[in-house]
């Protein structure tokens, strides 16, 4: 579910993952994405790819693979990149389809490029932007989360990276636990499933999806009330915002989505799909086997609610929750 | 400091990172490496990189180049991986050499690499290594920690990665938070820096020497007398043995270089070396100003406590620390 949900977003000219993503310096798409499943913790990523129409293809058939014992006892790769994770591609998942790289580049994107490359060739260095409105505002990365009756629980993200970036960057979208996270519960019906997208370096450094997912965890079996609010307010605030603006960042852009579910008084499963963001808005979409029917919402901070001061230390995070 | 004696360590034909590596699948070399200062948590890192003599270099480099703002407002990269990372290296790194590829390989590295090599091409799957004869046994990754009166405490790693692993793989040693990590207090004297070696992907997994030393800074901060012998034994099972042991992992090597500096009773900074290994040996070298003059120390398993017993899930860590 979640590799077909996220192909979908990828093949979006108007996100930033796959076709449509921000180009490189050199006017390339670099992709990177990742997938990671709840029961057996299996992994798979990808860095710094070009070519592949669907990135997150690629990062499941890496999970799989890792399934498999190895003849010669070798730990199967958590990562692989660039031209390596295409030799692998053509050799164990030939379905994962190819590209010609240039196939991947949107009219939009190199427009956009276009303008930064010229800024960075042409104009004096007090000509360029500052936070809030450089290139590096531009990160429509997308994510996934589910929950299978059987299979459990699932999330996965894929990220064009920064517009500009270096050739060869490996942003969150590739990182262990930066990316996705899910932590499924021995006891039934307990699990979270974690997809953030933001500032791929500040959100590696905090280790986001999994710093949240394990504080999720660590309430969830202590079996004692928790308000789920306050939990990924404190740890966004203090693994991401706080050393962030410590060291001086100007664009603190988070988005992420988080799948709970927990056995309630009566020993009912409720799951709710948990959304903090400190952009302006960020674009959900839902479906339950109680409301099948898909629904598609942009959230917005309310009026009223100031968007985020830039390198200001206080709250500037918008948290809410649907019930599933 | 740490550069430069990883540099040495990648430079000796005996160890695997830079020269004498263990090759990849298609029989080339590609190194992963990482360094981190304590003082201002700036990190660089490269991964999957061929034809670069000392990859630590690089990664130093990387780490240098985040401390310049950038005019267009991007977030410098944390980890630049394959031809990305050598196009870097021409543009902001002149001075890191750059080799042909195969002047990287080894004669001894060769030999393995057809020796296993064939294995895979000739053999039945019957025929091949179980854990504990594997290529994957042939790990002699590097790496270094610091104290420098003035600039802090550094870490860094350097690793050629496992024989015959996938083109493009990227290991511990290009990962935030697993190969190496440096927390120095605010309160002077107070410290840690950790370098860690083994199992790449498990060591991600556990982001082991973040772990480590999030641990030592927690226990350090209360102010409370603890054991960081009992510490160190318990992170590296909780979040390293045991989670490997569950997924049903062969291979458990691990080592651990830690570095600890605190404040005793009388004000006074005492500063230990502590090393952790499941290995049969390890092999350190210190000095420190009260004892200038270099010592290099083959750590054993000390007589009567046998090397680990595979897939078992008690205790196998041998841990014993210098005074400096």
């Amino acid at each position: 579910m979640v590799e077909n949900a996220i192909a979908s977003l990828e093949d979006d000219v108007n996100l930033n993952a796959g076709y449509g993503s921000n180009l490189t310096l050199n006017g390339m798409v670099e992709c990177d994405a990742a997938i990671m499943e709840g029961i057996s913790s299996d992994f798979g990523s990808v860095g710094a790819v070009s070519g592949i129409k669907n990135p997150i293809r690629l990062a499941r058939s890496l999970l799989e693979y890792s399934r498999i014992p190895d003849t010669l006892g070798r730990i199967p790769p958590l990562l692989l990149v660039s031209e390596g994770a295409l030799s692998f591609a053509a050799l164990h998942a030939p379905h994962v389809q190819t590209v010609p790289p240039e196939r991947l580049i949107s009219w939009r994107a190199e427009a956009e490029w276009k303008k930064w490359k010229d800024q960075i060739e042409y104009s004096h260095p007090t000509d360029s932007p500052g936070g809030g409105s450089g290139p590096g505002e531009m990160q429509d990365t997308v994510g996934a989360v589910s929950w299978h009756p059987e299979k459990g629980m699932a999330a996965g993200v894929s990220s064009g990276g920064i517009l500009l970036k270096y050739p060869g960057r490996v942003g969150e979208a590739a990182v262990f636990g930066a990316g996705c996270w899910v932590h499924q519960s021995t006891e039934a019906g307990m699990g979270i499933a974690c997809s953030v997208s933001g500032v791929g370096e500040y959100i590696t450094r905090a280790a986001l999806a999994r710093t949240i997912g394990e504080n999720f965890a660590s309430h969830m079996s202590e079996g004692i009330d928790f308000s789920p609010h306050d939990i990924l307010h404190k740890v966004i605030m203090d693994n991401f915002w706080q050393p962030s603006v410590r060291r001086g960042i100007l664009q603190l852009d988070v988005g992420v989505l988080l799948l709970a579910s927990e056995l309630d008084k009566d020993g009912n499963v409720k799951a709710r799909l948990w959304c903090a963001f400190t952009t302006p808005s960020m674009a959900i979409a839902y479906a339950s086997s109680k409301n099948p029917k898909p629904k598609a919402v942009i959230l917005r901070r309310p009026t009223g609610i100031p968007v985020p001061i830039r390198n200001n230390n206080s709250s500037q995070i918008f948290i809410t929750a649907i019930s599933l």
